[in-house]
């Protein structure tokens, strides 16, 4: 299957990318086409030179729904709205959210929207997509780091079991990432939530690059 | 420092008197003196049999309140009013909750107060304590199976620093659980719902004492 990175340019994007074209034919995707290139011709060269052969391309953000049969949605969930009223054809399709909205104050707030959830929201937005949560409590930082091992459980939740399937695999494909099937989407919250601990956890106990193991 | 506990005969109250009593003076209470009398000679009993030191009475839940510096509220979410209400002499105490409201469905649901978590009604409830929320997320059936190593990071929320530094060092003399600040109290509505997320993990990925680690 296909996999398409919306927001690919992105911190974590990029990483995404250079981590599953490992495994699989991926097209990272920008707004505007000429950032993407760029982006991917820099992925490309870092994979090169470590010598992982990998499946590269890039495109539009409309390039990558067209192009893809599973899409990342690597995109902050402040964009959620403006990015989805952008693109058409996500129909039928299996869509990946990773967004965990947060607040920032004294620390980092949960902060979700009136669906529930980040990936709930998305599911609304897109009634014949099959929404499915997944990678949210990764530390950002450590996607792009090829030398780094990611070593974490992965929280996977969705309504459709197939698509859950697709997506727990695709997690299990990535480095020693292991999928846990989590429940329905609505279990989402919880998860999207865990990301703002994460980050109070680090910065209140002097760690870095928190991230969960479920075990 | 004493160590009470509340609902010292359950299930996890037994636990934490087994494992605290070794390095604490641990009483453990019950609404019946009786019946804390003869889960305290079961624990002490056992804790003979494994020729470990230890220091373990029991009381009534009032007793507990009494004599204790630290106090423990081991009992379920549902039952906490009725318990606050039987009680007097809290203040002043350090109060520690572990309690996770959730609900029952094809999967399990946190179901927090209207104050936002249990912890958070617990201090409303006793606005001249401390109230810390700690040990939410370890696997319950672990901590009276003396043979287990709890190998799990505990998250540690309050408004009060003191307090909090307290029931993290009473955190980390357990077993190999590591203490984590993981901010004030309002950040508790987070951990309490990783309970019923650790207990759909397990139930839908056929795991079992499902604990989490952040790393």
């Amino acid at each position: 299957m296909k996999v398409g990175i919306i927001g690919g340019t992105g911190f974590i994007g990029t990483g995404m990318a250079l981590r599953l074209s490992q495994n699989h034919e991926v097209i990272m995707g920008s707004r505007k086409k000429e950032k993407a290139t760029v982006s991917c011709d820099a992925c490309c060269l870092t994979l090169k030179e470590l010598d992982i052969p990998f499946n590269l391309t890039s495109s539009t953000n409309q390039g990558v729904v067209d192009d893809s049969d599973i899409i990342i949605f690597s995109i902050p969930a402040e964009m959620l709205s403006v990015t989805v009223d952008s693109l058409t054809g996500l129909e039928g399709k299996i869509v990946v959210s990773l967004m965990n909205p947060m607040e920032r104050g004294d620390y980092f707030r949960y902060a979700p929207p009136e669906e529930g959830s980040a990936a709930q929201q998305l599911q609304k937005m897109l009634p014949d997509s099959t929404v499915v949560s997944a990678f949210n409590n990764i530390p950002a930082k450590l996607w792009n780091q090829m030398s780094k091992i990611l070593d974490y459980t992965v929280c996977v939740c969705g309504d459709d079991k197939d698509g859950k399937q697709i997506v727990m695999e695709l997690v299990n494909s990535i480095s020693e990432l292991k999928a846990l099937d989590a429940g329905p989407l609505a279990v989402s919250a919880t998860v999207e939530a865990i990301t703002p601990l994460l980050i109070n956890i680090a910065k209140f106990n002097k760690m870095r690059d928190v991230g969960v193991y479920f075990r």
